[in-house]
């Protein structure tokens, strides 16, 4: 081996460290400082590495945090299936406060909701992510409309939002803690809804 | 009246117009380019004033948007009294609706949900004006129960927040518009959990 390609072999050994190094960097000064606040030189210093070195590979704050974001933010939020909607949307709920209170959830709510959701590839990113995850979720509903637990014309995609609405809004607007009672609540509040009938394909 | 009898009198004149027009310069500023890009030199020059006269007022960027958004934050959305609580809460989400698609709204909103909600004082002013705003429909809930239009046990702010909720969730999370379509279903999925009872006091 030439020292020429130990040297490649280096660099090629620390790229993916180097990178991932300077993603979580990226993410943890998005929470801790937002993003008006975030510099390339704030983020290098954090993940240990030099400013050129990423000035090399990203061009500037915008494009670091998009490679941040578009790569950390699709949540593997686990889908249920306890065999009752009821537990099932408890299951999910919870899933979801589990996730927006984690170190990766909220770095992207850090990020979603700041100035950066101006940014075309955040906004992007975030339809994507709530498109698949309305997506993944779906045959929760579906399987319970077709034990004859819920009205046969349940919408699920109201349903799902109807579930989420009340934590995020407890979590972005009254800037108040979530938790499982959160979680509870607002899988009570959704299959109320349901039963009623108020959540109908349109 | 002396000459420096009347530059008081011409400076003092100009004073809330000045101020005015630096705080509308301001919000117009938030909406189309968001707090992280806001800059002094822009307002000064949306509102036609000199960058020293804006300076000589507010020390910085903060204490400008602080300023703007305290004054402007109070959204004064009626509160209805009709005499029957269905459609009293379409009346209160259709208020909530327009003023998040007013101009003014969406000023409060491209602050609050952006890097400038980290500033204490704007922090400070949501909670203040959320509050402020259960406190006010809070009639509209009692009034329901004492005429037996709702359970007894009904609470008052978790209905008026199930109300909110799934505005704001389609606004901020899905980014979606909202119309009147939205709020007469976020009324009626207040309603059917508050008639489930799954809005009581905890």
């Amino acid at each position: 081996m030439t020292s020429d390609d130990q040297q490649r072999v280096r660099a090629v050994g620390r790229g993916p460290k180097v990178r991932a190094a300077v993603h979580a960097a990226t993410l943890a000064e998005l929470v801790d400082k937002g993003y008006a606040a975030l510099t390339v030189d704030n983020v290098a210093q954090r993940a240990g590495v030099h400013k050129t070195t990423v000035y090399r590979r990203w061009e500037d704050r915008e494009s670091l945090v998009v490679d941040a974001l578009t790569e950390h933010v699709a949540a593997d939020i686990p889908v249920p299936d306890t065999g009752a909607i009821d537990t099932d949307l408890r299951e999910l709920a919870a899933a979801l406060v589990r996730w927006l209170t984690s170190p990766a959830g909220q770095a992207v709510l850090a990020a979603m909701f700041s100035d950066a959701a101006r940014l075309p590839e955040i906004a992007e990113a975030r339809t994507r992510v709530l498109d698949d995850r309305l997506r993944r979720a779906e045959p929760v509903i579906s399987r319970a409309v077709e034990r004859g637990d819920l009205p046969a014309e349940t919408d699920p995609h109201e349903l799902l939002k109807a579930l989420a609405a009340p934590i995020y809004f407890r979590l972005l607007v009254h800037a108040e803690p979530v938790d499982d009672a959160t979680a509870e609540h607002a899988a009570e509040l959704a299959l109320a809804a349901a039963h009623a009938g108020v959540l109908r394909r349109r």
